[in-house]
């Protein structure tokens, strides 16, 4: 079964979690609204349509029957489906809690530059970005970073044991992608307290089961999207 | 096995979804901070322990030998080890999809007075709070609300198939609850709005599963949580 994947238009997003797993896993999938260069509105209906169990907002999965959104909860599904998490219920949790705790970091990451509102534009909340950011980049980034670090501080190196990467893998090596992108001179102080994080980015970033993807143009550019570089909003 | 739940003491905060979780569905717990008089330096002493999958913050829950955080992934497992979810895979998809809609929902309803930082104090972050009251109000409320509404307009009224309540209908009911504490003015002009949603809150508060506990001590009052109520950010 070729899943339908949704996303918008244009930037990596949430969606990109997504397709990372579905490109390491070597799982079929259309990338509908670029495939058909639908617009947000489209998409919009696409979504609200009746639907047993629409979707809040994108990313959403179709496969066969079912409409599967959030991203974690996608994840969930893809890992179980296709062996891209442990299989028992220890290490299935895990990755799971791992996943939704880069959740977590990545709204954070969002609303250093939307701290007001997302429906306004960042120019309308750069006053109360500065300051949002500040404390991003003082306390959460080493609280979560030093988490991160902590979890791959184990024999192997991984998130979870079985000795290969999860799509909890994936995500956090592009989470911490998006804050080298995002935050690139923050992130040039604290990289070498995180040894373990850094070393993750880089592994996943050169697997070979990665390596079609990141060099062709289905893998998107950073842009304006949850992960934003304004110089103003880093600092060592 | 009774487990063993980690909160903070003396807010319902995020741990109150999954003590409505093990209560409705008679599950032996204990909830271990409060029972031990335990302040937030013996709580973080004990989720940094040792362990093999460290939780990132509390809630967690110790279930022999596994440690499970997040709030969500907490009620993943307890939906399936004990039936408080649909069986199968589309409903157990569908009842997590929905548990990680409230989430987003509970932490921007927590980010409204907290938009800055959460390491400061509300009083150091009014402007923007107000501000982001403003979005919060007009925009986001209908919106979340206006999804849970079309969640629950088929028939049974229950967010899952099978004609009962599931974890994330108690959660549903506890989001409201909060809400309702936190936004009284503005819920009274929307609650009209949303009649399933309202009525979702009015059942779960009747179920008689849950009136031991509503009415007992340990249903701790809302105040200065994730829920707060602050005149100045409410509003019709």
């Amino acid at each position: 079964m070729t899943y339908e994947f949704w996303y918008w238009n244009g930037i990596p997003g949430r969606g990109e979690f997504v397709r990372l797993a579905l490109e390491a896993g070597g799982i079929p999938y259309r990338e509908c609204a670029r495939e058909q260069g639908v617009e947000t509105s489209d998409l919009v209906a696409d979504m609200t349509a009746d639907r047993p169990h629409p979707p809040f907002a994108p990313p959403y999965l179709v496969a066969g029957d079912m409409t599967i959104s959030q991203t974690a909860n996608i994840l969930l599904f893809l890992g179980e489906r296709h062996g891209l998490a442990p299989a028992d219920l220890a290490g299935r949790l895990w990755v799971n809690q791992i996943q939704l705790t880069i959740a977590d970091m990545v709204a954070e990451a969002h609303d250093v530059h939307h701290p007001i509102a997302s429906e306004l534009y960042y120019e309308e909340q750069k006053t109360e970005a500065r300051r949002r950011a500040e404390h991003f980049r003082e306390h959460r980034m080493p609280k979560f970073l030093g988490y991160f670090e902590r979890v791959l501080s184990r024999p192997g190196g991984w998130i979870a044991d079985g000795g290969r990467w999860t799509y909890a893998d994936l995500s956090l090596y592009h989470l911490v992608d998006g804050l080298l992108y995002a935050f690139p001179k923050r992130m040039s102080t604290l990289a070498r307290d995180y040894p373990q994080v850094m070393a993750l980015h880089e592994r996943v970033s050169n697997l070979p089961e990665l390596q079609a993807y990141l060099t062709s143009g289905r893998r998107l550019p950073w842009g304006d999207g949850i992960f934003r570089h304004y110089q103003e909003l880093d600092g060592n």
